[in-house]
């Protein structure tokens, strides 16, 4: 179905590239054979580093015109195998496209190549007052052109919004070469159709992203961030819709399940205040004027305290706050290194999330199997990783896809879908169908055959075959 | 090219959406011809009122089948010809669509038909503390479908973004009949691509939107109004930027040069304070806390001041906001009364609106035309109206498309594009090739040609045939 690459082809890749720019050292393959995606490892045939987009036109157009396959790479930090090269290939790094090209203070914009790294950006803008909100867990070293690719949100999506709510435009380059460029350094725009968001979450399926207009907004002038305390994580999962029912929206708004907890503090060798609670909230208020801060803080404190929380407490300083975070921050990988594991990344509407996790809690009874609740509980983002832990191989493998089948099920018929930030990429691709029906994956499929009639860029994701 | 409708198809008509649902009647087909673009006028040859999902694809497969072209039509008040039958055929009235499927408070989130008057869904959301706030100037008439179509704004978009910002999910009617489903009751999803932005602002090109999800936000519960008045409109330009670097967004940020006020007070029979001024900034803020609003005001007050404004007053009471809003609100039909005219809709980053305005002088006075420029200053968006008034047939008609395309290659050189919130629709499509090169437009058509490969949704519309 696709052509291997040959000596030729490597000496075509050089010739556009120069010769440090294409790679096929059996260690480097190794490494850019995976991601942040469970156990999976598929290598691809050369790795190259392209620098400008007229290289990557180049590259697309001959990859187009020899049938072989394109997967782009950011930080290589997906968690649903986006940029892993199922069917070999080209493994296109967008590492040297790092540069940051323009702050413009004036219009709260910024214009940047896609390999630059999520924090990066984010601090460069807030040393000058300006604010980049989204901010996924791996934003210390996934590259913006991946947080495009998979619309990564974070904790401050609850206030915030995801990566594609700070679009504006983009340079992209389409499977058969073409550079297009889409939206304007404006905030309205309705002159065409929407390619910048037919681009974003496209998982590098139907171009690669060259640059990237953002819109930023003024840098909240101050923070507070408490932790609410709960005997159970029923009423812990219900006192989350209480908050926003009050007319507050918090800029972060967390829940963490006592193992998830117990996960993070023997990472980083400290503890959450109250460590034995069965679960708690991290909620996290940001703005312009402190005492608006402290108002808001009093009113939380009273909604979840009535619902149900035994101890709130307020990070006192800077530090207090840093601690809290990198804590929560840190889940994510320390329940991952508990044992094999698979991660999901369901979202319901937020007043849903008892009914979720209740489900998720009978359905992992049912199958012997360990699950772990945690996420940003305010867009009713849970993440649920599911651990082998002490389960034996032959029901883990048993047992293992169905679990997740039903998790999904019960996911989509709460109102919500089976990928909130991480993406379908290869990992998911098999529940698609619980999701969407066959019209919506037809459509979609067409889409990607208009743009890309080959099936070269990143094929293997997404769709079934 | 497209085949007329008989009495045959009429018939069929009648049997699926029933007698009194197929209107022929020479003065409703008279109505249906217009909406509020100039003088624009296209008969389509009937007028259909589906009033469910099942009779609109009943009627796109029909259509579909026979080559005969379906426009869709919400509200009428469109301002870019979106909704006139170009090449007759089927003129599909979205008016029986007008129920609101549910609201629910405890996420945040609606669920309706796109039939609904905007401003009515906004006051049934109202009611509940819920906050809709995209509110375009037409909301007392306007069809949440058309807005969505437009990707209507309105002022309180340089806050709150934009219709495409609130909407969660569809479902709409493709062009050959399937009825698809797209995103879920969710704050963040990438499952698969972003179907849900390909329709929105695709002008009624891509598919019939049949219900919507969006979400709401917390209503605030407080509201400060000012006007700032300037002896020059370059001044009163630079300070919109100046506002946004001293941290603060303002919910809304207006923009109108004299003679704007001008038409609105005669059309209003009542006055502007400082009538006399050559432009005014109108400048809302809005939040949960008194206080922290009037502490905006006082720095907005410093700024306008320090950047040229000789009087800056604050709406005492909602009596007196209300009265200055309808003044604002009204300048758009004001300033159409006054002569023949052409409206623009040019979009810029906010500091180029300076630059966008002397040009757009300069080029009036060149081409011996009128422009009246007023708008949503704080996003950019500059609403440029051309006036005939006194000029001679023969060099209006000789002058006007060239005026126009100046002030578009203007708009773009500055970062801008030639529509922020009224589309392209049929009266901009011949200057779509100053905002997009022929890749990007290949590729839209290319992918209106894969949902639509007959040419049948509203054609004559975005692109040049």
């Amino acid at each position: 179905m696709y052509n291997k690459i040959n000596e030729e082809t490597l000496n075509i890749l050089r010739k556009i590239l120069g010769e440090d720019s294409v790679i096929t050292d059996s260690d480097d393959l190794e490494i850019y054979s995976k991601d942040y995606t469970e156990n999976l490892s598929f290598f691809p045939e050369v790795i190259i580093k392209p620098e400008n987009t007229i290289q990557v036109s180049e590259i697309m157009k001959l990859a187009n015109g020899l049938s072989i396959p394109v997967v782009p790479r950011g930080g290589g930090t997906g968690l649903s195998g986006g940029a892993l090269a199922i069917y070999g290939g080209i493994c296109l790094s967008m590492e040297r496209f790092n540069r940051i090209t323009e702050i413009d203070k004036e219009n709260f914009q910024v214009i940047t190549e896609p390999g630059v790294i999520t924090q990066v950006l984010q601090e460069e803008c807030e040393k000058q007052g300006l604010y980049y909100p989204p901010d996924p867990s791996s934003k210390g070293s996934s590259f913006l052109g991946g947080n495009l690719a998979e619309c990564s949100g974070g904790p401050r999506a609850v206030k915030y919004g995801v990566t594609k709510d700070y679009v504006l435009g983009l340079e992209f380059v389409t499977p058969t070469g073409e550079i297009i460029n889409t939206g304007a350094r404006v905030l309205k725009n309705v002159t065409g159709y929407n390619l910048t968001q037919l681009l974003i979450g496209s998982e590098g399926t139907l171009g690669i992203i060259t640059k990237i207009i953002f819109k930023l907004i003024p840098l909240p002038k101050y923070k507070k961030l408490m932790l609410a305390a709960f005997n159970n994580i029923e009423d812990c999962a219900r006192t989350v819709s209480k908050i926003f029912q009050a007319g507050i929206t918090p800029s972060a708004l967390e829940l963490m399940e006592n193992s998830a907890m117990k996960a993070a503090e023997n990472q980083l060798g400290r503890k959450f205040p109250n460590s034995e609670a069965a679960a708690q909230l991290l909620i996290e208020v940001d703005g312009n004027y402190e005492e608006s801060l402290f108002k808001d803080i009093e009113i939380i404190a009273e909604i979840v305290t009535e619902n149900g929380s035994y101890d709130v407490i307020l990070a006192e300083d800077n530090k207090k706050m840093d601690e809290l975070w990198s804590l929560r921050r840190c889940i994510g990988e320390a329940v991952k290194s508990i044992s094999e594991y698979k991660e999901e990344d369901t979202v319901v509407p937020r007043s849903k999330i008892p009914h979720l996790i209740k489900g998720v809690k009978e359905i992992s009874a049912r199958f012997g199997i360990t699950t772990i609740c945690y996420g940003h509980a305010g867009d009713g983002n849970v993440h649920v990783n599911i651990l082998k832990d002490k389960l034996d191989d032959k029901s883990w493998e048993s047992n293992l896809e169905t679990a997740i089948k039903e998790i999904f099920e019960l996911t989509v018929s709460l109102g919500g879908t089976i990928s909130g930030e991480h993406g379908i990429g290869y990992s998911q691709k098999n529940y698609l169908p619980i999701a969407l029906g066959k019209d919506e994956i037809m459509l979609m499929k067409n889409i990607k055959k208009t743009m890309d009639p080959n099936n070269i860029m990143n094929p293997g994701k997404i769709f079934m075959d």
